[in-house]
């Protein structure tokens, strides 16, 4: 079982993951629980050229690239090995977040980031869950807790009502891949909402 | 003018691109003369990701992704904005390389470096100067001069003598660019020729 978590920065993605990992773990199968960008040796060295330097460092084509290339080598070191012997992957982001992200930023890159992984991806979760949460919330619970604004500060929060709008428009383009997640209320509450989609 | 210099190592290419990029700046052009991998800074980085470490490193997929930014890197911040100002650019291995190397180490991988190339770097060089060398000859004048014997210690002779054949039927294959240039005979006697041919 390969399952992936979409959504906003400061959405409960990582907390999600790592809970039902947690879950999983517990219910006996093995679970590798990972994260993009990053996720095997050579993506995150690749991912500290991604995020080193300036922000004009990189155009959006060869940043895609550097994206593809992360993503390839994450796919094959880490992925793929653990599908192969059986046990479940679960990732903090995935193929989804490049769609929205490189999507938002020239609307023609959509279309590349598609050809980029057909050509050299391939591999689509079975599952993806969009933990779905008012970028409002997603900043507030940040503000409590530290470790988010960043995020908002460089993008904004009119950027993020953006990702919000394309992760869902993205849901709606594949429905039999994606459930969309309520993601208000407690930690607990967002945590069970999964399990019972998953079940 | 958009000019590169392909051929095995040790065939002459770094002599034959500064040499011809000397004669036409001497003419009044304004030329630069540039290098692949690397060859503008970012794309520079990129290269030392490839180069560095162990062999094993990268799968040949991610290797190509890598190779294919950091020349979107090269081609948009220094190739183009050099054409766009209307000076020549002298390019010591471009997409060819790619082509013939990656072809070599798996044969479907010339398709996968045809797909990258026409959906993130679409131009060509307008001509193509292949240095054609006995493998031997080369070799020889590294072992003269220093500086080539790695290159052919760690990928052996054998592999030159495909290398060769694989630039050869490029050439075949692309001959309204391609002009193959005999590189045995002195230094002075190799650029003549690559003078002649590009009058
Ligand atoms: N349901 C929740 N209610 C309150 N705070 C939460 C909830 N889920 C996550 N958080 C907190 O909000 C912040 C962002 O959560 P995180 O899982 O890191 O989001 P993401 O990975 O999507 O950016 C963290 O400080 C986290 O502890
Ligand atoms: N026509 C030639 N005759 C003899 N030596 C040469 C000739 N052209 C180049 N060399 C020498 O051969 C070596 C390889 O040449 P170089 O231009 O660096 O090849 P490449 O860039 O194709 O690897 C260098 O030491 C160079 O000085
Ligand atoms: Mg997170
Ligand atoms: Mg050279």
């Amino acid at each position: 079982m390969f399952i992936s978590f979409e959504g906003i920065d400061g959405s409960g993605k990582s907390t999600q993951a790592r809970r039902l990992a947690r879950t999983m773990a517990d219910a006996g199968t093995e679970t590798v629980l990972t994260r993009e960008p990053g996720g095997s040796e050579g993506a995150e060295e690749i991912r500290r050229l991604l995020v080193e330097g300036r922000g004009e460092r990189w155009s959006p084509e060869t940043e895609l690239l550097l994206f593809t290339a992360a993503r390839r080598d994450h796919v094959e070191r880490l992925i793929h090995p653990a599908l192969a012997r059986g046990a479940s992957v679960i990732t903090d982001r995935f193929a989804d977040s490049s769609r929205v992200y490189q999507g938002l930023v020239r609307a023609d890159l959509r279309q590349l980031v598609e050809e980029l992984h057909r050509l050299t991806i391939g591999i689509e979760p079975a599952r993806t869950f969009l933990i779905d949460l008012d970028p409002e919330i997603a900043l507030a619970r940040g503000q409590a807790r530290g470790g988010v604004e960043d995020r908002f500060e460089t993008l904004g929060l009119d950027f993020q009502r953006r990702l919000r709008d394309g992760f869902r428009a993205l849901a709606a383009e594949f429905p039999a891949r994606f459930r969309v997640i309520d993601g208000s209320g407690s930690e607990d509450e967002v945590a069970a909402r999964v399990r019972a989609t998953l079940a």
